[in-house]
């Protein structure tokens, strides 16, 4: 069975985006930094239809990252828009008429919406009965490719308390946030296990890769 | 000047310590698989005096932690004894009549005490005017070699919102704790900055060493 994997980065301090998140802020105060380890990555560039730009040891992960699965699971927050309904002019994501997926993505939310098919291959589903109704989806449609979890920090919480979470990569950052989105809490009782597989020393970065583990604490 | 440094082994979700400190848990429930990874090393064993064990990726960081400095501060928690004024059976630290420092131990409080002579070359100095104070002791005991900075987590936290630590590693552990003593909180504002220098990929840990960097968050 395709295996269910999220990558995420995350502050020193614990966080996936900063304080004060909004439309205008996506990633809170600060988030932003988060992701300038992917920014200068050939591999980042080219996904984005420019050239150039650097390979180094991030570039498996950044891979990783951008391809090589068949569906994208996320939360509501993260596809954006705001809470509540949908009403009339109805947000379409962060990531214009050709979104960086290609591929269905399952969103998950309380309010129920069509499709949304946007160019080059990604659909947005609206999942509105669950975690483990959209890992049935998001598996059905992936095939013999592996599912990602996109987040946000509350979605990757719900399936890392349920055992649903096979694989997690945290790319660690050196930077302080202060505040914000925290991956690791609400994790239940009792407390996941995790065994570390991996970790990568790379520029501004280190990326560990934790597999999850019969082992509670 | 001799720099100093904090070496301290943190849960993936953040903690240094578990919850519910006591004299019988005195790193909390479950906190004590924080050090696992060193228990098995040779270095470690024979800090202690035993034979054996094993030699791997951690051996490195193992030694900056049990030795290479000249001088080390910890808070008052972590030197034990429970809060409050000394008394007349006054605690004497968890390492018994020769402790693994070697060299002078300066420990912030607020209640003043005669300095405590172990057996080795360890002596705990009572420091009750400041993290300032006891850095310049500190580096008046180390000469030429580093100060060490033990913990817990309050006090690194000083030292690091004081722009005062020069170099911090931190051994990831693939262990989620739930709750006890954060390690990166109440860092002041603005955040410190800090640079990665080297990340190890180490059996079940991961050692990330950062140095102190202008950038500020």
């Amino acid at each position: 069975m395709s295996k269910l994997r999220a990558t995420l980065t995350m502050s020193l301090d614990g966080y996936v985006a900063g304080p004060n998140q909004s439309l205008d802020y996506p990633l809170g105060i600060g988030g932003e930094r988060l992701h300038e380890w992917m920014f200068p990555l050939k591999a980042f560039r080219e996904s984005h239809g420019e050239t150039g730009g650097e390979v180094n040891e991030s570039t498996p992960v950044a891979e990783r990252i951008l391809g090589g699965t068949g569906a994208t699971i996320m939360g509501r927050n993260m596809f954006g828009g705001g809470p509540g309904g949908w009403g009339d002019n109805a947000w379409n994501g962060w990531w214009g008429d050709n979104p960086p997926y290609h591929h269905p993505v399952f969103v998950l939310t309380r309010h129920a919406r069509e499709p949304l098919e946007l160019q080059g291959g990604t659909t947005f589903h609206f999942v509105t009965d669950g975690i483990e109704s959209a890992l049935e989806r998001g598996r059905a449609a992936a095939g013999d490719e592996d599912v990602s979890l996109g987040g946000g920090a509350s979605v990757v919480q719900q399936y890392l308390a349920a055992g649903l979470l096979d694989e997690l990569t945290i790319s660690v950052v050196p930077l302080l946030l202060g505040g914000g989105a925290r991956l690791l809490e609400n994790l239940g009782n009792p407390l996941p296990g995790l065994e570390q597989v991996e970790a990568i020393d790379a520029p501004g970065v280190t990326h560990i890769r934790y597999v999850a583990s019969s082992r509670a604490t």
